[in-house]
């Protein structure tokens, strides 16, 4: 039956719009006739070369441009780099998103600092509920991850099945809510699915993922050996099933906990009122009222545990946080891993704790919340895809996730990874990529949103390089001829004191450059600004090898 | 009789002039009454808020203010963490140089280049051989490491031996030379031992660092799986020894191999100047030649193993190298790991090469070059030492071995972590941090050494982060009254197509401030700067949730 129809139906197509070039803006369009539901809507942070760029958002004039086919966003889970963007995007194209309760009230948090929580609809969806979007019927399906309310997505249209995964891992024996639902997965594997489009973060690790709850084992041999320390303990904010664990150890250990770093605080508060989190009596405290308790008692939970310079926790080892200095006989547990590009400033936290005297803690605290290589075989053998699409990861590790999916039998011709704007059309004869459409990255630079672009950021790298010299002249309105100047005025290439000499100079030969063009008559503004950038360029390259921005400046008076 | 001396005599002064702050300069002053021998001159690469510098050296002002004292140099071996800095600090001490065949031939190549090879004195020095620096006696030692001719040292005065151990590991079989003179390193320790400072690049890693020579059967390995390939391989230019291996196995399998990075090719013609590397007829072929050979012959040794976008492997990756372009059916086989810091740029570099086809393989190909535990514990072991002074290495690392000096019976009060500038004085009764000197990082921009300090470096953040807006205006000489402008000219800011607006509302805004200053009658320059940056940061601010340098500039006419 569904075979007869996708022979004389139309194909599916599947849209990655975030992606590969940009890491973490995961946004996929699957598209249908007239249907197109979006799922998720992550932002990106910025890579190295985007100075001054708080976060990057995905482009999506192919929804806008389609907006009569968009039937809504179904959201897999509430990690910044599948909902971050939502903000954002919500305010170019309104249209409802679906996602689980804990998702949702993520999102609705965003929502609220941005004013979006009227005129936006939202429904919350329990795992095994199917959403009729146009064409498609959307099924939500539990999976284990490193925040809670986790879900696979099993998205059906005319031309066939496609299960996305989400975020996942194979937790047996999860913190809270029930184990992945394997036996769905089975089941629609049974019937038949067209493509699997599987997380590939972990596809490199061999082996199995261990269950959260190995962590909570972890923390009460911690807390057994440090008993008369003050501890600190710092991991991801949206981490809940972390949180709970700490508080389940202190709570063993008749400890208080607090809670510092003002994303952790909305988090837990969202989970606390979805009941994500179950949180003893008098376990809780404020940090303030920490002082109230002996030091051995204490526990605070804090953001940071990337080194991030603004945390609570880089805060504390600086001892420039408002209420807690970080110091000898303190304990500072990392139930986290550095995220790859995070490694240096995750040791520079790591060494000042040190230095301060503090016992470090940074191995064995953490798990990883993605699936290694033995779950992600699991998964293509319950599911049996015609075509793999592996997503979420670099290159190398969908790449990796290409080849574990060949070794199971998925024919080559019939795996694909695709880039960013690649239209995947597929049903159960055939697929192919047929086509682009225009994506891109969108800078988000405090209340800009997309004015700062390539010039911008490349004359901010200009000027990070070697800083920038100012050169200014006044010219008659009338005559054209020099009134004042030209003065020059240098930041970010050397020191004032150390550069006099070198500024004269400069301001000769500017001057020269200027007679000459003056000499032979000309007033053309732009040439004399090439005139003086030329001359200045090369002096100050050939003295100092450097090449600042030479601004050239003319007022005519 | 040794100790009769230091109950009598003064006490040895270990002074670090790099050292922690800075990690990678490393250079120690050992200071006994009128003598100063100096281990290592190392340069450091810019940390990432350095925008725009080239390296960092260390500030010498110490051995400047001492320079009666210092007798020479005593170098421990190749690296540019080791000898960066000498030609910098040659040019303002001359002082002789010590140090063993293949690292004085390293060192020739950079005074060739800095012209500093005649008015030199440099001698090169047999392992086992002791050289007599005033007060001093430094005897080099055998070790192994990741370049050829490494040497620890003994470093002794009238106070005392202390053993410096360079970096090293213990290889039972390396491919060059001999193993580790553990003999001596256990004969100095009978015979009584002050202080070790010892490398604690890996004292985090449990076990044993493996041999070099595993590293061939690798080779040997992965040539046999990929042998109807083309072969390149990344690895540090300087690793002399893998070099030797890659050549090895090339010549087993018949292929031909060509060097390339331009480092790398120096390094190795060095080598072979000193026969530290043998070269078997007819396998060594230029790069140029190798289109000669079909491409299953063909092995490119080449640097570029972390990423760095100006070297070999990048260009060759991006399609952007003069003479080969890396795709399809090509192999790439990274024998390095990533140093900390580099992972995202090796990560971009793998994912192109994946992209364009080729076959890559980063795992197990490496091995370290530094002491794991168990040889951190042997090294203590055979050596004894009253005081231990952890080097080379993070905070985290420097504490790392210090916790395995207590585990070997080292008293804690024994035990060093020293921070540059600090002056530690001790004998066989005691030691004690007793002062500090002047140390510092002096930054090196293009030919500029030190022009660039922390004024400079604030100001290029400033830049890179949201930009610069300039504002000129020209007042008339006498009157003081405003002739021409305010204009705003801003660069890395936002998009001018943009900002026109903005800019335009900016100007007025300026305007503004400037008219009430001059209704108040002022007109002073700095006033009018003040107000001109107060009232268009203010409002740059409201609008944009930025702060761009504002750089207000006068003209009188």
């Amino acid at each position: 039956m569904k075979k007869k129809e996708s022979i004389t139906g139309s194909k599916l197509k599947i849209i990655p719009l975030g992606g590969l070039e940009q890491i973490g803006m995961n946004i996929t369009a699957f598209e249908y006739e007239d249907s197109i539901v979006v799922v998720d809507c992550g932002l990106a942070f910025p890579a190295d070369d985007m100075l001054g760029i708080d976060l990057v958002i995905p482009d999506i004039t192919y929804l806008q441009d389609n907006i009569d086919k968009v039937k809504g966003f179904v959201i897999t889970h509430g990690h910044e780099d599948h909902i971050g963007a939502m903000p954002y995007v919500l305010k170019q194209i309104n249209v409802p998103i679906y996602a689980t309760r804990l998702t949702m009230g993520i999102i609705e948090n965003k929502f609220r600092e941005h004013d979006l929580i009227k005129g936006t609809k939202r429904k919350v969806v329990k795992f095994g509920q199917t959403v009729n979007l146009g064409d498609f019927k959307v099924e939500f399906i539990r999976t284990n991850h490193s925040i809670v309310d986790a879900a696979a997505l099993a998205i059906t249209s005319p031309a066939g099945t496609v299960i996305h995964t989400g975020d996942f891992k194979v937790d047996y024996t999860p913190v809270f809510g029930d184990a992945i639902d394997l036996q769905r997965f089975a089941e629609l594997g049974k019937k038949g699915v067209l493509a699997l489009m599987c997380d590939s973060t972990n596809a490199e690790r061999p082996g199995f993922t261990p269950s959260e709850r190995t962590v909570g084992k972890t923390f009460d041999n911690l807390f057994e050996e440090h008993k008369n320390t003050r501890i600190f303990v710092a991991t991801f904010a949206s981490n809940v099933d972390r949180v709970q664990q700490i508080i389940n150890t202190a709570f063993k250990f008749g400890k208080k906990v607090a809670v510092e770093g003002r994303s952790m605080v909305n988090i837990i508060e969202t989970a606390r009122n979805l009941e994500c989190i179950s949180i003893p009596d008098n376990t809780l405290v404020e940090l303030d009222q920490m002082k109230n308790y002996p030091e051995n008692m204490q526990v605070i939970i804090t953001t940071g545990s990337q080194g991030e310079s603004m945390a609570a926790l880089s805060r504390m080892a600086n001892g420039v946080h408002r209420k807690i200095t970080i110091g000898a006989g303190d304990t500072v547990i990392f139930s986290s891993n550095p995220i790859p590009g995070n490694e240096k400033s995750v040791t520079k936290v790591i060494n000042e704790l040190l230095r301060k005297g503090a016992d470090v803690i940074f191995q064995d605290a953490h798990v990883s919340g993605h699936a290694c290589q033995e779950e992600i075989k699991l998964m293509y053998t319950l599911i049996r895809p015609k075509y793999a699409i592996p997503v979420h990861g670099e290159y190398k590790h969908l790449k990796a996730q290409a080849k574990i999916a060949q070794t199971l039998g998925i024919p080559k011709e019939n795996t694909y990874i695709l880039s960013s704007g690649d239209v995947l059309e597929l049903d159960e004869e055939s697929a192919e990529v047929t086509g682009k459409v225009p994506v891109g990255a969108i800078l988000v630079d405090g209340l800009g949103v997309g004015d700062v672009g390539n010039v911008v950021l490349r004359d901010r790298q200009h000027l990070a390089e070697d800083g920038i010299m100012v050169v200014v002249m006044s010219l008659d309105s009338c005559t054209g001829e020099l009134l004042a100047g030209p003065d020059i005025v240098s930041r970010g290439f050397v020191f004032v004191k150390e550069s006099d000499e070198l500024i004269e100079e400069a301001r000769s030969v500017v001057d020269e450059a200027l007679q000459r063009c003056f000499d032979r008559h000309i007033t053309d503004w732009g040439k004399l600004k090439s005139a003086t950038k030329d001359a200045l360029g090369e002096f100050v390259w050939k003295k100092t090898k450097r090449r600042p921005m030479i601004l050239p400046i003319i007022m005519e008076v």
